[in-house]
């Protein structure tokens, strides 16, 4: 491997499979049966439905519209239509400001590629090391990069001159862009609509009183310390009650599911098995177990919530606090409200969509035990995955499969089983967990007691860039496992490392090429395809659609997966500034990834994805910091290179870069991070004026009464705000005006409804 | 140099110092005429003047009253007979802090010297392996070290069993005094009577506006977004104006100085020469040359003074907002004002004494640049200091300075005058640089732009800190300057960089010892002496002083210098930790430190110095931040040294407690650093509430009116608050009710005398 001609092959092979998945997505999402799942965006804004105009049968599953195939690629230029501010108000400024993540990689590597294909590659290729030295097998790749120049060569000073040129060409398209998002970030939060999340609050960790009750202590303190308080809301520990609402809603689904086979053939009643996955146990009339079974669970969740309403032990520590002006709410959340910083807590209230509400009790102490653990426990995850896996897959081979379960002998001794066994196994254990692993990291984020699902994200996507950056990138570039890569960098002096490292860079660049076209490249296309949601939507409507409601339920639009992708776009721009100097023939690679990945992510946002909750682009400091690294990275990995190369002199020179990278860093830090992380109060005030202006009867109290209530107490329509009702009435601090508009805002309200009705 | 016998004669020497130090100062305190030199602090308190009462003019410069020279160590049980209540009363919570680091010397490291000397010492002892080896030569305190326990020992357990023990104590009393820190500061804060800072926001960037002057601006800007607004004060760039009064100053001393000598002598007028050091140029009348002079400066002085009242530029872009209560600006200073995080930058203002005004000004962008810039030349200061020193020392031969002054030849080449230059001048310019090192890193905090006193000496502390850690601690451990040093530990493997210090650790205990008897004992008995400040006292007392109050400026009471004798106490800390299991010989030598100058300190900031400004113990999170960086430091050297004694097995055993000391840490720093940094609403709630009852009619704005005036500005008496008063007294916003107290606080006012005049 690693002639250009191995190189056209594989980059044929993969343009091949990508054009196969793009093939079967133009064919599938044409047919207006998979439309619910290429379009369930549209369905879920209500502007699209089952088509049933048509009076043909067949034509309600199948596309007869020859015409329609022939502009089979028509998808991308309408990608590309939709105006940015029509995609945020359409999409959400979380998905409108990912999509840009791979804008920012075109706009970095388009030129740098550009430079090093119109300079670099002239010098390297002119340069003819390699062909002198015949010694050396050699290949094409090689001679296209900075291999082919020579130990100590004057020619160095072009790869050292374009270090400079790329770093700060890269340092301008960073400012900018942080510039711009924070901005974006800015008139966002100034244009949005009225939101209780604007308003509130989050409290943890609220002293206990042996004198009164969580509710009056949180009313107490915060009416003296906070003139703007207006109300708050207790958090209930509801998890057991989300627990039994859950097993309910399964065997809802199960009941269904054999209501719809006894109507399709109602000859024979269906029966089933109560033993575990239905495999042994008795028989038993299915219908009748699951209503009984059903009806049992009625009654305990209704018993949960009856202890819930009444047990002051089901009231945890915690509580969202409201405000009368967004003012009020911008200083609690900012400040520090007692002598002791480990009580009173207070933070900026996640939007109710994204609470993550089993997070919020848990005391400070236990806070910083757990963090500890889960950083032994990463730092364990990265460098030691491999034992516990090489442990699998030796009880995993034929021996052992034979001892476990013998009775399959005889299935397993067939030569193709073994054949299938033998390849198979060993890699298996691997790929499951590499499968997994984002579960994982997203359960120790969890355990890290962070309390929004946007900051399980983003906790998540650390660690999986942690995972990513030592075990692919490094892991690609020096043989052995992560744990003897770490072993042998403490045993090496500290430039050493790099000059490690760096050495086998250019080496590695056919490997890293294939695997951009690989994960990269047809990775993307089978993202179009949505194979999984494909079939798990026929599945679903094929046995537990009865209604058109059951039918827009079975349909799964999923979301932007911040943790797990973010990481390996990550990837790329490590992959990219890293081999910029190095092998600039690499980047055309990673510019079609780029460019494929942006039209792709598009569509999908705009004709996909639900978001789950909006952070408002809260996350893009942490996509600085991340391509920051890379360039840090890259610019170390540089120096050991060039120390290999006898041009030893140019240590200091290029030691410049990785200062003054730094220094940029924190320069963008102080500049643009608190506009995600602070709300100003400037704004505030204009926010709150405005409001106050145009609509003066506003009653705000009953607008943010039940907005953050656990969501298992929205679906069962049970009026739980109404508990604290007693409380706030007696509150004197707001001339509360009942106006029309008065309502229990459900789930859906949160969204987007509100506004200027006056 | 190393055995007992000479540990016991350099102790001899250094003890026999420290007592001729003492009687010396036991001797010249006792003499009326030193009484403004020895116990300055209680002039200034106004509880002690000169002695007058007796009759005998000799008793009034020299005491002869046998009897006190009797009881000559009698400061000592005085020192430590004040309780700690009174002592922060009396010279403030800073100083009462600062002697309790050494108090935490006292506390962390006696139990662990008995248990170091009553277990490891033992252990070493016993075992043979120094003895056994006669190929090596060994001395006594090698004996008592690990050194003499034998490679691959299970003895050495013992070692790291103790280093657990040592750690879990040293986090127990770091914990404990923490808390008990933050306790004294909060309380000394709550207790604390009526100051500007506790109604006073520094506000910096402000930014430009076209339409408006500065004040008007800041006036706007508050007074909307901030209810509690009150009242600002502008910035004067006074810079200039100082200048010149401080140079008026200087005349005027001299003029005194000459007026003397003419009074004693009244026959002949005093004359000088014009030119420089009145070295050469025209002999004229001093009396005459001096009165023209500071005429001169006087009209110089008016017209700047006019100049910066009419100029609108010689108004800085910050001021300070005051707010009606405690509450509104404790929510000013933790907020952010403007969506732009660079303009409109709030902090606690720093108390009047404590600002540090030519910094107030420098735009953001700079800033971050000085800071980047400074952190380059910390590195190159610390790493190749000896460069130009090695140049300079060079250039100071014989030869050199014979060619520069050829006509000193004759004096020169005699043998006594050319033997002291050959024996004094290599080592002058190290000398004279690491005298003049501490004012180094003074200027080089105050360009990082840092706008307290405060500040700037914690900023200067940590400089000077990591200068001794590597040059000092390291630098005594290995051979070679600290860039060879540099170079060799960058070839080096991470884990053959402790081994190497860690193996060299207890060959160096001995000379370690010395250091600390020399710089330690010797040198903190100098401290009591105050050789400098005795000197500059009689002289200014013999030639400028002619009255009374004349003999109150000549006093220097001197306070604290935080940012150089701090690092020095964090290094004993350092050394403490480091040998504690390695010689614990070492440690009742630190002992006898911490607790001889715990009780000069004590003593002297009892009777001595006049503290400069009151930071309520801000710096504390510095200095437990150090000693868990030496903790750290410590941890990681024993494990270099287990791996070359062939324990290599306990390297992961140790490698726990770096990992939970960084935890630990990480605990402390959330659980109490936001006492040093914020100010909790709560408590500024009750202060107001409380304030509020008492004093009903307080006229608040009056009090703010002056507090923050460039103290140049003081001096002058010119009532120049009174430009901002048309603006304020515009302002509809405060009901000012005008009541007797009214006046124009000066600076003595700001000390302490305020309070409870209903």
């Amino acid at each position: 491997m690693g002639s250009l001609s191995d190189i056209g092959l594989a980059a044929g092979i993969n343009i091949l499979s990508a054009i196969g998945f793009l093939l079967a997505f133009a064919f599938l999402r044409l047919q207006p049966i998979n439309d619910r799942v290429y379009f369930p965006k549209w369905y879920l804004k209500g502007t699209r439905s089952t088509p049933r105009h048509s009076s043909n049968v067949v034509s309600k599953f199948v596309n007869l519209d020859c015409m329609t195939y022939v502009r089979f690629l028509n998808w991308m230029p309408a990608a590309l239509k939709m105006p940015e501010p029509e995609l945020i108000h359409h999409a959400g400024l979380d998905s409108a400001v990912y999509v840009r993540i791979y804008l920012l990689g075109l706009k970095i590597f388009a030129p740098i590629a550009l430079f090093g294909l119109g300079v670099l590659v002239p010098v390297n290729w002119t340069s003819q090391t390699l062909e002198k030295n015949m010694a050396l097998t050699f290949n094409d790749i090689d001679k296209l990069s900075i291999s082919n120049v020579g130990k100590g060569s004057e020619r160095l000073l072009a790869h050292v001159t374009m270090a400079y040129v790329f770093t700060f060409w890269t340092f301008y398209i960073l400012y900018r862009e942080y510039k711009v998002v924070a901005t974006m970030r800015l008139n966002f939060l100034a244009l949005e609509e009225r939101r209780p999340d604007q308003f509130t609050v989050l409290v943890r960790n609220v002293p206990p009183d042996p004198d009164e009750s969580v509710s009056e202590h949180v009313e107490h303190f915060f009416s003296v310390n906070h003139r703007d308080y207006l109300s708050h809301q207790v958090v209930y520990n509801a998890n057991n009650l989300a627990d039994v609402v859950g097993k309910k809603k399964g065997l809802q689904n199960w009941l269904v599911y054999y209501e719809n086979k006894y109507a399709r053939n109602s000859n024979k009643r269906p029966t089933m098995k109560t033993g575990f996955w239905g495999l042994w146990g008795k028989r038993v009339d299915a219908i009748d177990y699951y209503t009984n079974e059903i009806a049992k669970l009625s009654i305990e969740e209704e018993s949960e919530r009856e202890r819930i309403m009444n047990d002051q032990k089901a009231i945890v520590p915690a509580a969202f606090v409201s405000f009368k002006t967004r003012w009020g709410a911008a200083v609690c959340a900012q400040t520090q409200q007692s002598s002791n910083p480990t009580i009173w807590l207070t933070e900026w209230a996640p939007e109710p969509r994204d609470v993550y509400w089993s997070n919020l009790s848990i005391p400070f102490f236990s806070l910083t035990v757990r963090r500890l653990i889960m950083a032994v426990a990463l730092f364990f995850l990265t460098f030691f995955f491999m034992i516990p896996i090489a442990f699998v897959q030796s009880l995993a081979n034929i021996e052992g499969i034979e001892r476990v379960v013998p009775f399959l002998r005889p299935l397993i001794e067939k030569k193709v089983v073994k054949a299938f066994i033998q390849g198979f196994l060993p890699g298996i254990a691997l790929k499951i967990f590499l499968i997994i692993l984002p579960t994982i990291l997203m359960a120790m984020s969890k355990i890290e007691g962070h309390t929004s699902l946007s900051g399980l994200n983003r906790r998540s996507a650390a660690k999986y860039y942690l995972f990513l950056f030592i075990n692919v990138f490094l892991g690609s570039l020096i043989t052995g496992t992560a744990f003897q890569q770490l072993n042998s960098f403490i045993h090496q002096s500290a430039n050493s490392i790099p000059e490690t490292i760096g050495e086998s860079i250019p080496m590695k660049a056919s490997f890293f090429i294939t695997y951009i076209m690989v994960d990269g490249w047809a990775g993307i296309a089978a993202e179009i395809l949505r194979l999984k949601a494909l079939i798990m939507f026929h599945i679903k409507n094929s046995f537990l659609v009865k209604t058109e409601q059951d039918r827009e339920q079975a349909m799964d639009p999923g979301s932007l997966d911040f943790s797990s992708s973010e990481p390996r776009i990550q990837l790329y721009f490590l992959l990219g500034l890293v081999y910029a100097v190095v092998t600039p023939i690499l980047l055309p690679f990673i510019l079609v990834f780029f460019s494929f990945s942006y039209l792709v992510f598009r569509h999908q946002i705009i004709n996909v994805y639900n978001q789950e909750y909006e952070s408002g682009a809260r996350f893009w400091p942490d996509v600085h910091r991340r391509i920051i690294i890379a360039l840090i990275v890259s610019q170390i990995l540089l120096m050991g290179l060039m120390s290999t190369k006898h041009a030893a002199n140019s240590t200091p020179l290029i030691l410049v870069l990785p200062v003054l990278t730094i220094w940029f860093h924190f320069f963008c830090k102080s500049r643009f991070e608190p506009a995600f992380v602070k709300f100003p109060l400037q704004d505030a005030v204009v926010k709150d004026t405005l409001e106050r202006a145009t609509e003066p009867f506003l009653d705000l109290k009953s607008y943010l009464k039940d907005a953050y209530i656990h969501p298992v107490f929205h679906s069962g329509d049970q009026n739980f705000g109404s508990m604290e009702d007693d409380v706030e009435e007696k509150n004197p601090l707001v001339p509360t005006k009942r106006t029309s508009q008065r309502g229990s805002p459900s789930n859906s309200k949160l969204t987007s409804e509100h506004g200027n009705h006056s």
